[in-house]
């Protein structure tokens, strides 16, 4: 398990941005445990990504907060191709419903962060 | 369960505010859950307040992301004296650690919202 889904990420400098990826899936979860972590693999690479958390509630939604510093990290990420097979492959088996919300980060805090 | 919990959030009309709370909680969860249903009910007041979800893996990290049509909105939860308080007593308790990112929605979208 990686560790974007055992600690929170730490407040980090302003600007930057949050990418809110919040779903619930199918019953159809063939190939998503792969894709995810292959996906969670090659972001990093993304000049500019600075982190994502994840959590799921067992049967209910799941939320994905990608960290990053600039719009241009961002488009990056989106015009990725295997990116955008993923999501093409997550409209017609893995997400009965998801939204995403892109915000500019402008203030931070943490607690209890080593 | 509420709904908070169970579908995510559609795509509003920007601008407005995504508050992202990820923490890691401790094993002293005493009175944590009938605190996060108050809150979740006493949220629902403030004027501005658009909506929430969260999703905790279990023993893993818990994400909540909360919607707000402006920084008012946002002030005035932060200054509700129940959420200080269940704040403080989080800090003392509940979370070994956690953090908050504040940012404002330019864009978002949906998929598959009914």
């Amino acid at each position: 398990m990686s560790d974007a889904f055992i600690k929170p990420i730490p407040a980090l400098d302003p600007p930057y941005y949050t990418v809110v990826f919040s779903s619930l899936q199918t019953e159809t979860l063939s190939g998503y445990g792969e894709a995810a972590r292959h996906l969670g693999e090659l972001v990093k690479e993304v000049p500019g990504f600075l982190g994502f958390e994840s959590a799921r509630t067992p049967g209910g939604i799941g939320i994905t907060v990608g960290y990053f510093r600039d719009e241009e990290s961002i488009d990056t990420w989106r015009r990725c191709l295997e990116h955008q097979a993923a999501q093409e492959r997550g409209r017609t088996e893995w997400y009965q419903a998801y939204s995403v919300h892109v915000g500019k980060v402008e203030r931070s805090y943490s607690f209890g962060q080593s």
